[in-house]
């Protein structure tokens, strides 16, 4: 087959050829590894509720398309939540939701501020619509509020992009802090607050929902908690407005009717859920008692992951090679937080290798001189 | 909560609210109807594969992220279609990678041609992101591909859409046809040929992959044949530059984990699809006798639907109304082709339901006046 140059608009020529992740499938494949401990993605290492598991055996469901409206599924998040159901829109995880809010407010030029460093697929999404990202540099490992707002106000920005818990970082904003935040945005900027991992996050200090003003899109997914990374499923809880626009263009059938079905049962299951989030808990605390041990900082995580601050990129380059060797999978996060080794709390099983490659890793000595 | 008018695009204020497609959970709902038959959206009556229900039963599968490369599917249909691995791009089924199409094509102003009244998804996508669409008339319910060249050759046009076979009419375009249709299309315009029913078309006279030349994008699912619907999965198969330069803006992550596996699992397992095309075949032909007996003009079809000609949209409303009434779930096709009544193939026991509603509906004095 001879090829072409295929009339692309000019916007896509413009950008690079970009892998925004490299899944552990694809290392194990060209490297030829077998992954012993899969580490580096913050899926659930505690499964999904044996609720939601009967649901997916129900393998027959798999030949309709779901309900293009996700009614069932809106109206337990609303109830949920105490939002009205024409709050909530159902999408394919928060990536997908992602893709559907750059398509519905950005154009070539629309200023746009975020974190550098921060989770990157909002960037991938909003940038492929031609934002013009402002990046905002990081304090303290901590998304910096005050500068995201100042530079939100300069730039004249639709949207902040705010991951709390934050990622790779896993630090947490409470509640007083991003109110007063909130209150410093400009009137007509969105914040799009990703709260993937919020279910880990300590209950009291969380914003609560509808107390975060008709500017707020909160962004909830079924992959952490719930244990469904791959069945893709999340929700965005917003002005009712925004939902309205937002359906407009939504690709109705983007969510599985296994994934509603999966979705619906788990949310149901809430003992599941607090045993999960109580085992990530457990296993933060063994993540930060493996950094005292070995004299690494750990960052205080209100997340399912912990980061460990190995001081400089080039260490940890040195040490996921070195993990990855030993058949465990890890990342990094975008620049300049590449100088965190971002782990998943992973099952006791998973932990305690984990705690031994690394031990060993960090005493050799070539690693050592290069600390 | 306050409303306020969010930052949409300009683009996106521009658009209806428009539901494309109102499933049955919504009739049911709306309505207090339980449908005993759901002939309406082309799903298939005849499930998945065993193979691919036991992959779906190993629910443990839906907490890891899918391999964001999709490698293994890949490369199992770049053998069955002996095409480089690097010419298929896996996505979120067909309407999915129509979205991507758009984006990755589409500026405000482009030009596309289609028919008026076949499958409205590719409309929606590629309005969303601006094009200008030329609308070609049916021939004889059959799209005019003279005219759709022409009208591609007169605007310029970037695409032309051709679902082949058709949706809603069932009208297959044999190899020799379409080889002379693509021969007539602008040098650099593409042909998206939406392949969605092919699996039950005559294989000698498909146009085989390898022959379509670099300017045709072949868009598949496993949403028909493969009973899959439910699980979002579908492909294309296009030069390789244009696959490169989709993965710019690909969501890594749309496909789910499961609906990966179940696609791999099924296309492994062709005795089972062989017997579900088998089944189709036995069912349009079932369909026809109705049409044949009750005197309804019955279009040739070449997938798993059949569309009666009832003469007018009138009375497809009120036939549609009524099969509603009796818990059959049918529809019809986009203006014009709304004098279509366009029924799945469904299996034995909803097909006999089916007929004898039908023949009910028809010999009712009432409806019959309005023919």
């Amino acid at each position: 087959m001879q090829t072409m140059e295929p009339p692309f608009t000019k916007q896509l020529r413009s950008l690079p050829a970009s892998i925004p992740f490299v899944g552990p499938e694809t290392i194990e494949r060209e490297e030829n590894i077998r992954f012993q401990a899969r580490l580096g993605a913050n899926e659930s290492a505690f499964g999904i509720s044996p609720n939601a598991e009967q649901a997916i055996k129900d393998g027959a469901t798999a030949t309709y398309y779901g309900d293009p409206t996700n009614f069932n599924l809106r109206t337990e998040l609303a109830g949920v939540h105490g939002v009205s159901i024409n709050q909530i829109l159902v999408g394919g995880g928060i990536d997908g939701l992602f893709s559907l809010i750059a398509q519905a407010f950005i154009e070539p030029g629309t200023p746009v501020t975020t974190s550098r460093g921060s989770y990157p697929t909002f960037n991938y999404f909003t940038t492929l619509c031609g934002a013009a990202l402002g990046l905002v540099p990081y304090r303290d490992f901590c998304p910096d509020l005050n500068a995201l707002a100042k530079e939100a106000q300069r730039s004249k920005s639709r949207f902040v992009y705010l991951a709390n818990p934050d990622n790779p970082t896993g630090i947490f904003q409470i509640r007083n802090r991003l109110e007063n935040f909130i209150s410093k945005l400009p009137e007509d900027c969105l914040l799009i607050l990703d709260e993937a991992y919020i279910d880990f996050s300590p209950p009291p200090e969380i914003l609560p929902v509808g107390k975060e003003g008709p500017r707020v899109i909160r962004m909830r997914t079924f992959s952490k908690a719930h244990g469904m990374a791959g069945m893709r499923i999340g929700y965005l809880i917003a002005d009712q407005e925004v939902v309205a626009g937002l359906n407009k263009i939504r690709n109705q059938f983007q969510v599985s009717r296994l994934a509603q079905i999966a979705a619906l049962a788990s949310l149901k299951d809430s003992a599941f859920i607090d045993s999960v989030v109580a085992a990530v808990a457990a296993g933060r605390e063994d993540y930060h008692a493996i950094g005292e041990e070995l004299g690494i900082k750990t960052l205080p995580s209100a997340s399912n992951f912990v980061a460990f601050d190995l001081g400089s990129p080039k260490r940890v380059s040195a040490v996921l090679e070195a993990l990855k060797r030993k058949g465990i999978f890890v990342r990094t996060g975008p620049p300049p937080n590449n100088r965190l080794l971002r782990v998943t709390i992973g099952a006791p099983r998973e932990r305690t290798l984990f705690a031994a490659v690394f031990k060993e890793i960090l005493a050799s000595e070539h690693l050592g001189a290069s600390k």
